[in-house]
């Protein structure tokens, strides 16, 4: 094979950058810093054609020529032959992405957000002109997943995902979990340490867990999963007190992102949710420390693999976009068609009540004979077998149940719980939480 | 995008299917069995056109039509548009694949011996033809890494794997650190149990690591890593005792493969490797266990990566190769050249002396006066700085030193060692162990 000593023997691509944040200003870097090695990887020059931002004087954590920064998105996109877009949010991404589609240019982007809401739309745009959409960044930061859904597990039955996608709340989790601190407490910790954002909603309340989520069930599932088919739930009302009983367990709690395939009446369906939920601690997920991210997938033929790394961070981001822009130029050059989205399948997304777990249901009950075989009363009534119970006096005239349950419909537990809840010897549901991994 | 509803609307391409062992007959059970999701997800039907083997009559774990075998493995490949190579072995498997790619067709196999002795052959074939050779089965079994190293971090730059790519070595070891048994007790049990072959020398003396070493190194590295470049070390020495020591530091032992970035004297360099280290009981790699495989990526920008699964088996290495399937099927139809070996940055491959570890060095020492004063001499002329030393007194005039050394030149450590082996107060070197993943 010839072998190119320098970028100047290659042919030349232009790309665009949109976008020079935490992750755009470290992709600039490295391809300004690798271009030599980058061009021998690509079979081609990938040449920074300039850097679309809103304000060309706001201040970058990478120091880059000025002359490279525009506020002209559309001209600078115009003539590119790959498109990267960092700049977050649904507009003007999505309007900048689809004029890249249909200049010819290969797109490669980390965002999420528009993926989980107009991925079709980019994926036919992108199927009209035989280019390709790129998004390993989009899930799990540096953690290669992407490709490995869609390439390396093509030939296989995807089962069962369980991630952990969020690093902020993994990060809180985790510290609740080894020093028994308050959600509060650790949230304003985190904050202050930049791990959390000032408004941390998307974050806790399981949002960008659920995008994530949507983005992996549709390649895992070969099925488009639109964001509102995902059930989510956020970690904010987890307490120590949850931690610590979960503990005693041998459980840990994650926010879990899982996409399921089920069988729901004889008709084959999936199930994406994201909630915290208790992991045994034996499990490889619940060694995931800090603001790291794991993907725990299980397969027909291949069995269990674990993806870890980090899910954040600009430069271990700017890795994985890095990776897609290599892809994109070698597609580039070799040409034929890209890859496009893979949603033959179409399995109908069935609704939370469909999904079959264990849960571990904590009460305050009054402390009176009888009371025990009232609650497994309401229990068995409605289908609940019951696997474990923990009795602990609390008060005077309050005791605690800790029943974990054994594995039934999801809308059965609810209903069983919203029973005992409205029963006369139950004080207090204090919490409900679901088993995953088992 | 328009869906077709069953493989009978898609173009038709011809699989052909060397050897029916037990990934062999895995692969083609699939292939039968989920055809019409495959092509679905391949946008071709992949149609197997037969299934070459030495025997027609052999027994087969899997039940396959007798009209698919053939023991015309030539006239089988020619007109074929895939063909996949599970025969195992050099010859013919070389001649095969070779034919193959000369024929057109884009070629997956799982054959690391092949690759990683004739792997740029088979690469230049490929490059002339403008086919792809896949090969994600080669590494890891069912694990994705090829794809990862060749993609996904291709705008990175790599600096170390270590991975634990063989699952009878792991198999062995585990059940020595769980057990306190013997190594000969053990690989018994294994060859009982069918996790080590009758004769066990590739993988109890690392010869099947290394080869996998050899292809990680390549990818990784993006040069071209020969076989008899890798520095090969099997467990067969590793005894009891050695674990038991390991354990009361805090490590345990594993065979590793480990691929380096170094710089020697000013030049970039790498170093491959094979050998049973000591890991740290709280890395990721110490939680390996039985016959699962691991790899562990260090990059520049990526930070640190784990990829984990089975690393054998008949199905779980069959999901590899159906995924290299579809991805050949998907090029095929998609056009355009595929994507070649990249070997373009062909950095030097330095011999084990250059290598930078820590050593734990075990010895048997006369118990007398002046004796650690005499080693530890030794030790300092070598040029290697003591970190810990712990004695323990074995019989009534012998004492046990377990030095751990600061990091330190592989060469002075040997060297160190050596004349530790030739002094007068040391009776015996009774193990040398090198630290990894700090």
């Amino acid at each position: 094979m010839t072998q190119p000593q320098s970028s100047d023997e290659y042919r030349r691509l232009r790309v665009a950058l949109l976008g020079a944040g935490a992750v755009g200003s470290q992709v600039a870097g490295l391809l300004l810093r690798h271009a030599d090695e980058l061009a021998d990887r690509a079979g081609a020059a990938l040449e920074l054609a300039g850097i679309a931002v809103r304000d060309v004087d706001a201040p970058r954590d990478v120091d880059l020529p000025r002359e490279l920064f525009t506020t002209d998105a559309e001209s600078l996109i115009v003539g590119s032959d790959i498109v990267i877009e960092l700049m977050g949010g649904i507009e003007p991404a999505r309007e900048n992405l689809l004029l890249a589609l249909n200049s010819g240019a290969d797109v490669v982007t980390a965002n999420k957000a528009l993926l989980a809401t107009h991925g079709t739309e980019l994926f036919e745009a992108a199927d009209q002109v035989g280019a390709s959409v790129y998004y390993e960044a989009a899930a799990a930061g540096a953690i290669p997943i992407i490709r490995p859904l869609r390439d390396s597990l093509a030939g296989d039955r995807v089962e069962r995902i369980m991630g952990i996608v969020n690093g902020t709340t993994n990060y809180i989790l985790d510290r609740m979990d080894s020093e028994g601190a308050d959600f509060a407490e650790v949230l304003a910790d985190a904050q202050r340490l930049g791990y959390a954002e000032a408004d941390p909603t998307a974050d806790v309340e399981g949002f960008d867990a659920a995008q994530k989520a949507a983005l992996l069930a549709s390649l895992a599932f070969h099925t488009a999963v639109p964001l509102d088919a995902v059930h989510r739930e956020g970690i904010s009302e987890i307490t120590p007190a949850m931690i610590e009983e979960a503990r005693a367990a041998g459980f840990v709690i994650k926010l879990l992102a899982v996409c399921e395939r089920l069988d729901v009446d004889g008709a084959e369906s999936i199930s994406v949710r994201v909630y915290p939920a208790l992991v045994s601690r034996t499990h490889p997920l619940a060694s995931v420390h800090a603001a790291n991210n794991a993907v725990f997938v299980e397969a027909e033929a291949a069995g269990s693999l674990m993806f870890y790394g980090a899910g954040a961070g600009g430069i271990q981001t700017a890795s994985a976009v890095l990776g897609d822009v290599v892809s994109a130029a070698r597609r580039h050059i070799a040409g034929g068609v890209g890859v496009g989205e893979s949603t033959r399948a179409n399995l109908p997304i069935v609704p939370i009540g469909h999904v079959i777990t264990r849960y571990q249901i904590t009460l305050e009950v009054n402390d009176q004979p009888g009371v025990l075989a009232a609650v497994a009363g309401i229990l068995s009534d409605g289908g609940v077998s019951v696997a474990t119970v923990v009795q602990t006096v609390e008060g005077d005239s309050t005791a605690r149940l800790i029943i974990g349950t054994h594995r039934a419909a999801e809308q059965a537990l609810s209903d069983t719980v919203e029973r005992l809840a409205a029963s006369d010897v139950v004080e207090r549901v204090v919490s409900v939480l679901r088993v995953e991994g088992e």
